[in-house]
Order: structure tokens, then sequence, then C-alpha cells
């Protein structure tokens, strides 16, 4: 094996894609931080309980582990910052109103979540903490948008899910928690036969409406069908005003609205309206989301929850990468106004680079287009 | 055991620490930029002999390992991002000439390095690929002392060695690697005691230089004592020469400037000079670096290399960090006006946090000093 390899799924990024990416990344804090988004940077490394809590099994198998040669505890590194960001509001932070995080780090996979995937994700993010209301879930999704155009997503569709109505279901239907399993699983997978024999032995109503479920998909017609099709359950009116409520405050940013409400992604993780944006180039969804008010509740203290969040590897990844900008050359001359001159330059946001003695003959890497050169006036910038 | 505790010498940085660390951070990424400097991101994870090739002992033990599930290889943590970029260099970028590269990124370490370390260091630094002559040496350690600078820390102590003399004098007395290890661990310790036992049974040369070594450290004298004091081989005079020409084109940047010739850190991994800042307020250095041309040879290619890197965690942990700037509180009102209003404050900087209902009595934790009102030329921001 060669040194020099790399694991699968596992990449370098290089300095044009690195330049895009640090200045997306740039771009995207510094609008959470208009918003009032307040950066945190959790650790790469926590105790395994703290990580996974109240996260389920996925999240589980996903992190990798390693002993705390200090403790003898497992540490696991971590797959998700969400869960750090609703650990730093609800332990850390301790404030009774609402509380606004951001973040953006790597996190790792064990394994890829599928042949296009890496195992590093540059996950970026916002979390908005004490507020249950919808105006949060309508803030959260359309700083979503805002972020998906400062990257470069354009024209995006918006799914909108709400994993009350399965949820609601479930709980009418009185099924165990193994068939309750089976059956998010099926829903998940939108696996219409298996639903059907899934739900055989249930009362009609559930068995009904539980099979109708993955057929709930489209536009705002949707929820009027759900309305039809689905019993009449307070908690599923309330889901489906809520959606409807939201739809029409975001559907202004987005090319396309959908609703699905057989969407579960992260139900043992989320507790409300969940969603995802789609884009033409890429294969999965390019940012995630949604209400998560239980986990809160597992570093002691319960908050309502809700956030976004995107791996901007993935995201920029697909794009192209525009070529890195040409440097200014400066000779290695000991000269104050040489220096000077190269200092106001890199001040004013150019790159200059020094030309070394002894590589004159490699010097077209250094990627320039301008040189400085000694006039009767001094420094100047010259093209080539 | 609590699920939001973290592990030792593991931390959170929370807001108005984040938000100085993101701002030094784009600092020194930007000067890094400016002065040619391209940045890389490699991944937090590779094979463990990618890792550790060329860097001895210490990075192994410093190093955590899981198994990748995917080929059944053990891979590691990465402890250091020096030897990463000298991968990129010589594997990816295949350039003949000089390349210089930069990076930002945590690294991970197995144990703490001592009391007040972290094992979580925020890694931020230069490489200079390419160039084997004391320019490059001199061009890095410049950009350390703008570096330290732009993170706060003015008045510097610059320390110069250079493991040559040490290795020119072992190689001389021809010791076995076992002695050369004790010799190294006891000059690094400055035990003269036991230097006097180690070098008991060399011949008389060898043995008064490697006696005197721990002596020589001081200002420019020290070159001038060396000279008289060590014997007279041709990689030492060379190195004093280095040592001498480096000095007096560093010393204008910094508070002190000391030579100090039993300084090895990374003898394993370092070839040439090597240098460390330090600052009072700090008990280890701020920065360190050096010349290590030997590590790029192990990826396939020989290439000279220098550089310097810095703990960004603990550069600023040990300064008092500003408080966030105060917000503006924007009403939650539905209005064109008001949403266009807002933008604009954002895009000029400001932080405009909205005041979503239902959080009338936890207002004040927003952390504003002004609010938006309506007048009767439109929205104005107000003082409170």
């Amino acid at each position: 094996m060669h040194n020099w390899l790399l694991p699968e799924y596992i990449e370098d990024m290089l300095p044009a894609q690195a330049l895009r990416f640090e200045r997306v990344r740039r771009q995207l804090l510094d609008w959470f931080y208009g918003c009032g988004y307040q950066l945190v940077v959790p650790p790469l490394l926590e105790y395994l309980p703290s990580l996974l809590s109240g996260t389920g099994r996925d999240m589980d198998l996903k992190t990798f582990k390693v002993v705390d040669q200090l403790s003898g505890h497992l540490m696991g590194l971590r797959a998700d910052i969400t869960p750090q960001a609703a650990r730093i509001d609800s332990h850390l932070l301790n404030r009774q109103g609402v509380v606004r995080l951001c973040y953006a780090g790597s996190v790792l996979h064990a394994m890829p979540d599928g042949q296009m995937q890496t195992r590093e994700p540059l996950q970026i993010g916002a979390e908005l903490f004490g507020h249950g209301g919808i105006e949060s879930d309508v803030e959260i999704q359309l700083l979503m948008i805002k972020s998906l155009q400062l990257a470069g997503v354009g024209s995006v569709q918006l799914d909108l899910g709400h994993v009350a109505i399965f949820h609601s279901l479930v709980e009418h239907a009185s099924v165990s928690p193994e068939l309750e399993l089976e059956l998010f699983q099926a829903m998940q997978g939108k696996d219409i036969p298996g639903l059907a024999e899934l739900t055989a032995s249930l009362d009609e109503v559930s068995r009904e409406a539980l099979r109708v479920l993955p057929q709930l998909y489209g536009g705002v017609e949707t929820l009027a069908a759900a309305q039809r099709h689905l019993p009449d359950y307070p908690e599923i009116g309330k889901a489906l005003d809520d959606l409807r409520t939201i739809g029409s405050q975001v559907q202004d940013g987005v090319h396309q609205l959908c609703f699905d409400l057989a969407e579960l992604r992260g139900y043992h993780y989320h507790s409300g309206v969940v969603f995802a944006a789609y884009a033409s180039g890429w294969a999965n969804a390019v940012a995630l989301g949604g209400r998560y008010d239980k986990v809160g509740k597992t570093f002691g203290r319960s908050r309502p929850a809700t956030g976004f969040s995107m791996d901007l590897r993935a995201v920029l990844g697909a794009q192209s990468t525009p070529p890195l900008p040409k440097a200014i050359l400066a000779p290695y001359v000991q000269d104050p106004e040489l220096q000077d001159k190269i200092t106001l330059l890199r001040v004013q946001g150019e790159v200059v680079v020094v030309d070394l003695p002894g590589h004159e003959i490699s010097r077209e890497e250094l990627n320039y287009d301008r040189v400085l050169v000694q006039g009767e006036v001094g420094w100047a910038v010259v093209k080539v």
C-alpha cells in the first residue's frame, strides 16, 4: 500500500477547491451572524453517551469509537454537530428564551451514506432553541434557502413533512414498539406491499390511514387530500395546519414546494416539521432539517429546537470550481520601498509571491500575470 | 456520568470565544493568501502509515487509531497537519518549483502534551516546499512573527536552533542508534549530569562538544562561543553561518532573539534550522517550526521543506475575549419594508435578531442595545 493513498470516501481539498470552500463558508457564517446565530465550536471528540443522546441507532453505527486513555471510557468522533449544539444550549448557555447557534466543521462517518458520499462531511448549519412555534420553523427554512443561494444552489425544491402524523397514527393504533419500527422502515422506503402486510392486523381506520400515507405527496392539494383520507385526530389537524402556514410563508423563496407526509427522516430524533431541499445536479438532498424538541431533554433540560444543516463538501463538490486568482510576482530584493509596496498590495487583497532565488526555471508554476518592477517613481505593478 | 460532561482536555468554544477565534483565523488565512500560501484542507483521517511517515515515535503515541471497516486497515486521526501538507506537495501537486501551502484545522492528541494543554489543538500554519536556501527559512519566520502579531501576541522571543550541529557531532562520534537516542533525550532535557555520563566513553572532541552544547544558549555572542568550543566540521560551520544570517534578517521583528544550539525539537523530523516563539503569558511556545527536508521523501519525492504552525486555541485562550457585539432587535412584523431594512442592516455587518412571538419575558437575553421602530419615514434604528 502506498503511503500517500487515502482511505475510500476520504479526500483532500486542494487549493482552488479549498479557496472556494473557505469563501462560501465565510459567506454563510457571516449571514448566520447577521441573523443573530452565534458561532460555537464543539469538540470533534466526546464521550459516547453525550454524542448519541436521543439520536438513535443510525448514529451509533456511523460513529467511530476510540478509548479514552485518561478515563478508560469510550469516546466517539462526532457524526453530527446538531446534538452538540443542543447540549451547549441546554447545559452550558442555560438561557430561558430563544437561543440561536451556528457551526461549521468536519464530522466523521464510519461508513459512507451511499456511493457518492464522503466519510468526512463538512457540516455547516444553524439551530434555533427555545421557541416551539412555527415562526421559528419558518425562520430556519428561510435561512436554509438563503444559505443555499449563497452556496450557489439557486433553484431549490423544498419537501415538507411532519412526523407527528405518523406518530399520531401509530399511537392511536396501539402498535408494539417492534411493529412501530417495522412500519417506520416500510414508510421510509415507501414499501407499499410491506405496509399492506404490516397493517393487516390493525383496526380499519389505522390500516387505511397508514396505507394511504405514502401516496400523500405533492403540492398544496396534498394537505386537502390528507384531511379527507386521514382520521380526524387533533394532532393530525394541527400538523396539517402548520404545514399549510409554513408552506405559504416559504414558497416564494423556492422553485417548487412539495408536501411528503410519509417523510420521517430522523423519526427518533425529530418531533415536528421536517424538511429537505433538493436541486438538480445533486442526487441527495442538498440540505436537511427539522424540529427536534426532545433532544435537549437528554441533556437535562427540555427545550424546543429546530435547525438545518448541509454538507458543504457535497454542495460545492457538484459545482465547477473557479481557478485560483493570478498573483503578482515580486523580485527577491532587499529594498524597504519594495517591502512597503508588497505589504500595501497584500492589504488590498492581492496575492504577491516573492521570487525566491534559485528557482527561475520553475517560476511559471507561481501562477502570476503581473510583476513588480522598479521604475523611475518607485515600484510598480506591470502586466506580463 | 452526566451525558453533558466532556472528556478531560477537551472543550467547547462558546460564542464570544468562537467569534474571536473565527476572526483571527480569517486574518491569518487572509495574510497567508496574500503572501501566496494556498489553502489546503487535508482530511481528519488517514491510513496510519501515511500519517506517521517520517514523524517518529512521539507522533505514534499521540495518534488515536480506528479500524477502517471498509478495508480492515488501521487509520489514524491526524495529530499534526504538517506531514499531510508534505504529502500533498510531494504527491498531489507535483510541481518542480516553490510551493506555498497553508491550513487551519483541528488535530487530535490521544494524550495532552502537558497540564495546560488541550487534546484538540486548532492548528494553523504555513509550509514552504521546494526551496532549500535560508531565504525560505527567513520568509517562514517573518510570516510566523506577523501571524503572532495578528493573533494579538505582540512581544515575542524567538529561539533559533539547528539540528545539523547535534547531528554532525553524533555522526563524527560514530555512536550507536540507541546511544544517539539517549543523547538526544538528555540534550532536550538539558540534563547535564546525564550527558556527562553518556559521553564518558566518547573521544575527547565529541565528549567536550556534546557536553558544552546545552550551555550554548543566548544572544548572537553564542555563535562566536560555539565557533570556539565546537569542532571545526564543515556542517557545523555552515549551520552557524546560516543561524547568523537568519538572525540578522528576522531580529527587527522580535523583542528578543536567542540562539539555543541544544534545541532539537522534532529531531527525527526536522533537518535544519528549527525555531520557537515564546511570549509572556504563555507557559509553552506560542508557535513552532523548522526545516524538515526529509519528510517529502517518505511520500515518494524528496523536497526541501520549511514551515511553522501554532495552536490557535492556546494562543487565544490565554488572552481576554472581547464580549459579543450588541444586536439590533427587530419586531416580528410581516412588512416587506421591514424585511428590506433588516437585510440592508445585515449586509452592512449588523446583527439583527427577530423578536419571535411569545418570548417577551426573556427578550433581554438577546443582547441588543437598539431596536427597529416604525416612524413616519419608515423603519429606523433607535437606541434603547
